[in-house]
């Protein structure tokens, strides 16, 4: 009986690597480096050999292993194609064709995003649900969707492209996109970051983040501490994103929201500021979402990928 | 061999009726009132009886016929439950399970708006693709979501309410929803001769549309006609719905939008409103979408139920 199956999860430095148990328990876990170089043609070559060194170190046949998941920082449609995947060098090609001829075995790839949202709904924070839509709040700013317990990645595998919403037409600053306003400048970490040091420039208002070097951590530990002039940063940063996510559920009505990412260590404070802008702004019918935080943190990706194999 | 269908779209005062055959002929199609008192009791019934009645007179034998497929004005979730539907006097309950105890055969049932969209990707303005969002744009503004060729439901059947997504964080007159600041509030037919009323008020411009009843079609004929005061309500119509489609676009990227109701009348030229936005605003993986005109009018939602039941 085939009972093992693999996640992995392409990263621009770092591959890692997860074997699991179908039933959901993680076994092993490892790294291997990303060589990008000459467009990233060893890597898929370098994954396929550290999965098999893998099973024979185990001793494990090919029929104890239904198949091999994979997340990539790109584009990927239902079929297995990548649009575009700049980290890695890569262009148009269908990962799960190439991976499979490689190992001989079943394949299912992802965009990176999207995946990890599959994870937390697997064996994270949104257990139980099928409906889901995942956050993730790093440098930038990440999404993924899932409906009816499978990643939505619309036509061309850019679905849950969230990060890049318009939220402020007034804006001049450009967004690494190249769009103005997106929802990525104002709350990833650097966007965090950015309203608070705004506020400084334009409050009067004392506060300990003056005169400091600010993180993102440092704000939310500072709206924890009942810095008056860094919660103001947090009810800017609940109002970008809570309303947002209300406009997000009148499109795809999750049942809940994950909050994932570097940001959301900040814990369930974050969770308040967004939640009553989202009832504010939610269509009535689409208003019963709930929000939870991330759980698998970085392993989202392996867990996710995995579980793209299980049914 | 069973290669008929039925279609069913019920509204508030009519129910429409049509008979397809499973390769997409419409073969007849017909209405009867919609019989709203005692909380509507008596509308899955009337239904059964006219199918049954339709089938007698064709001399139909239940093995000729597939099943029924029915759209409602109201959230409709994956199994076929409705959580209300106000128009029709209905709380929750299964209509797919009770039309099917009437009628003995397959039945599935979706939100009017969704199985509109449907009825388009089948037979009409999105014929050939399986990623559409349909925007209808009547005296309210609906939205249907096609994924995959099949609809997007959502948790509770609210996925697609895209008429109240907030557009305007300043509005302080309340939308029908509540909520202040929806997207019906602008783009309706109503929204569309309030933007142009205000502009009349606000402006000292001539126009064609001064000391009318303005309506929507006066609206695009005075925009067709180089109306410049009328071209303003254009532009700001289209910034709102270009815009917001961008939003829809990062969240679901479909191929292709559709766009329906009483306003898309005004024809092609409401699309170059709305896309010159949409470029703008929307993530460059997201860009690609097309835009086309609905193509089924009223008929859309039978089409839409007729082809839920085909696969």
């Amino acid at each position: 009986m085939s009972k093992y199956c693999f996640g992995v999860d392409v990263g621009g430095t770092t591959v890692k690597l997860g074997l699991f148990r179908t039933d959901g328990d993680l076994l092993d876990k490892w790294e291997i480096p990303t060589v990008t170089a000459e467009e990233g043609k060893a890597i898929l070559p370098d994954i396929a050999k550290s999965i098999l060194q893998k099973m024979e170190e185990r001793r494990m046949e090919r029929e104890d292993v239904i198949g091999v998941g994979i997340g990539v920082p790109g584009p990927v449609d239902s079929e297995g194609t990548i649009y575009r995947a700049v980290n890695l060098g890569w262009g148009v090609f269908n990962i799960k064709k190439e991976l499979q001829t490689l190992l001989n075995m079943p394949v299912e790839a992802g965009n990176d995003a999207n995946v990890a949202a599959l994870g937390e709904v697997w064996q994270g924070g949104a257990r139980g649900y099928e409906h889901v839509v995942m956050v993730t709040l790093g440098t930038g700013v990440g999404g993924g969707i899932i409906m009816g317990g499978r990643i939505l990645p619309g036509a061309m595998g850019a679905a849950g492209e969230i990060g890049h919403i318009n939220v402020n037409d007034e804006e001049t600053i450009p967004c690494n996109c190249g769009n103005c306003g997106c929802m990525e400048q104002y709350v990833s970490a650097t966007g965090v970051v950015r309203l608070a040091k705004q506020k400084l420039a334009e409050s009067g208002r004392e506060s300990v983040l003056r005169g400091t070097e600010v993180t993102a951590k440092d704000v939310w530990d500072a709206v924890k501490d009942g810095d008056l002039l860094a919660m103001e940063v947090a009810e800017e940063f609940g109002w970008y994103l809570g309303r947002t996510l209300g406009t997000i559920a009148n499109v795809v009505n999750p049942e809940i929201f994950v909050i994932g990412g570097g940001v959301s260590k900040a814990g369930s404070i974050l969770i308040d500021y967004i939640q009553k802008n989202f009832q504010k702004y939610a269509f009535k019918g689409c208003r019963g979402a709930l929000f939870t935080l991330a759980r698998l943190g970085n392993d989202a990706g392996i867990y996710g990928a995995a579980k793209m194999l299980i049914d």
